[in-house]
């Protein structure tokens, strides 16, 4: 049994900066990379390729909408051509770092308002997973399970890694609870240790309304911005260590 | 004897138009495309990646400052490591255009500004040119003959082609004359003609001092914008032709 | 009896033109000028306050959504509050222009996306008018006729100026035919010539179904870009002339 | 004897956060705020004129060069015009949020690469100088002390106040030694507080060669990032306390 840790990474902008990359590096096996749309520039991207290649992390494209000033959370009326095309853009801008520091780019992760968008409208989740598909047809397309995001990769013929969040609660359908309201996050750190246990152990959760719901858990979305943060992923990993899981790259 | 005839193209960005894209291609041979940074978009790029693979033309990156606002004209104080990430983005960026539409870059010439600092500058021609190199080694650059555009992609390795222009004059020394001087510009279409023959032909030119210098002639660049630029561009090819000088890319 | 001509002006972007601001401005009343966001720079932005100052027409501002790369047209999920600081921002810099120049703002447009979303969202229409308001509320709001840009702009206790369409067919409900809907624009320009007549007279127009229905008609919002929009506007002011209607700024 | 406090404010954009506006704003008299350009959006422009309105600080427009990944540091070979536009824009759009929270710029000091080009360069210190002038002649315009900034603004008819550093090495002739030598800063706090009280004082200050040289001092520049800089700052304000000198805005 084994599971993927997956983070943000390369989210700082010219004079900003932004999240402890180097902190949160040796904890994870999947970094997923800003390509200069929604955060990150030419220079944040080489160093942050070189940072995941150095620590034999799993390098992938972290695709946004056009919109630094909203770092690319804001749901935006773009035509499917038109998401096709940036998401081809930025595969290629980062895949040119990966090119002159002799690795590649593992997988493919939306980020913000584009995963948002694509989990929910069947023609956008197409348009992204087209892109990466003609652009390399062997990438992992990482997306929230049981969405359009996945059964789009996998109708155009991508390998496809579901992912799972270890602090958000789940609604009855699956989807995450909206983080509009008061019960969206998990705070307590016991129960959601135990939520990714049975996410990975047998590809279940128990929703908000205490239904037990099926999920595919692939690789948990965790953050590295802050102590608390990094201690959480520090008991998540120690708890997988336990249980005799295998944590490892996509 | 053979002679390359290149044009920038693909210079659009949104809702704005830029040259006669589709009234140059069929009367060039290379085409150099710009990456979004001084201009061009990912949906301008993918249709004139398309555009140039239809017309069978050469596909060349046209990497340029980060300056939409000045087209990237303007000279900037930016580090050598700066520059090479620069330009790495904007091959990557291509090439991902290029990957989805089964074709591959073929050249790289800098734009603008900074083709103009390259030439003058070692340290920044050498950025570019390791950029490039690390890339991809097999491309050919394209730079200002006789400067260090030249010189220094040659030192790293790289495959280079000389640029030379039909209606510009030349220094002494080879250089261009500024275009803040007066009789920067040949505006006599038959002295321009005659310009390029004996460019391409014997490898050099007479300079405005009337003094005759050595350069390199292997691509021209031409323009697109406007009838009289299109009507010059087909009299270059005739007179070309007639001279029995095989017009094909790089 | 009276009736305002507008046209968006100053839509140019660094080397990049857009419309025939000169050609049209003889025709017009009232300049929306974009500000910097959606279109314009600050080159152009002094171009155009000039260009309006001398041609004695009403200078409005033209704010629109951050998406230069989409002209504005796109709609985005921005939160009330952004929105107001993006209006606010805009007239700004516009009346940094107006000042430098001896004049002032007279009108304010909102753009595109940001008038569509206006128009349809009762929280943005107040947003974009509160913001106008607190700015300067001697301004005159311009929204499209029967709207809730109107009846907030009101509210907030702005005086308004309703603007209606020459050739752009309406619902029953008065709102605009859809441009995705192939009736959504009158081709035949005696029918055109004939709505902004009735509109202007009766402050009614009838609709698609052929429904007569109220609108209130203080400006009418003409473009200039090509030689037939030209002719369309100076056959619009011939026949207004000829019935006798004022045609003077807000 | 009096003297300001000025510190640069509002350098955060969008989603990036940068120094500690709150913590060093109750120590300054005087606020520099971003506009847009270098820096600072319009949420971050709205958040920070309110806090400087709330503390009594005086409102300064703080504009640079349309360069946010650079941070408005590197120099651009823009023309005079193009400069003096710039300066317009910025000064109209922080004017508008001045407006809408009932309080107005009170000095207006270039940034960065800006101030640095200004200071050297005729040409453009007159294009900046002129830009504040056309839009308010009443505006107090900061620049360094001892350069063309003082001189070109006090030629356009703008009142000024002359800068210096606490912190930083002199040279000669009275420019500030460059930061790429070793010497640039003063690193004993002993050392750069005496700088301080002889500069205030006598007007004076020991260059790096120990030569006396004159020079104005009517505005500090301070930093507000990180501990170390908070407290340098309370020691300079005990210490200029401590000498009778009255701390107040410009």
């Amino acid at each position: 049994m084994q599971i993927d840790l997956n983070c943000d990474l390369g989210e700082a902008f010219g004079n900003y900066s932004c999240g402890g990359d180097a902190d949160i590096i040796p904890l994870i096996t999947s970094a997923n990379i800003a390509c200069g749309f929604h955060a990150g520039d030419e220079n944040v991207m080489n160093e942050t390729v070189k940072l995941a290649k150095e620590h034999g992390v799993g390098i992938g494209a972290h695709p946004g909408l056009p919109d630094l000033k909203g770092f690319g959370r804001r749901n935006m009326d773009i035509a499917p051509n038109e998401i096709y095309n940036l998401v081809v853009y930025q595969l290629g801008a980062l895949n040119g770092f990966c090119k002159i520091h002799g690795t590649r780019i593992n997988h493919v992760k939306p980020h913000g308002a584009l995963y948002q968008m694509g989990a929910r409208d069947k023609t956008i989740a197409h348009a992204i997973a087209q892109a990466v598909y003609d652009f390399d047809p062997e990438l992992i397309f990482v997306g929230l399970s049981n969405t359009l995001l996945i059964s789009e990769a996998q109708n155009v013929g991508l390998k496809v890694a579901s992912e799972v969040f270890a602090d958000r609660r789940y609604e009855d359908d699956g989807q995450l609870v909206s983080r509009k309201e008061k019960d969206a996050s998990i705070t307590n750190t016991e129960e959601a240790l135990n939520q990714v246990i049975k996410m990975v152990t047998e590809n279940k959760v128990v929703s908000k309304n205490g239904k037990e719901i099926d999920l595919q858990a692939d690789t948990i979305c965790v953050h590295g911005d802050g102590a608390h943060a990094l201690e959480f992923v520090t008991q998540i990993r120690k708890k997988l260590t336990k249980e005799g899981i295998d944590i490892q790259s996509l």
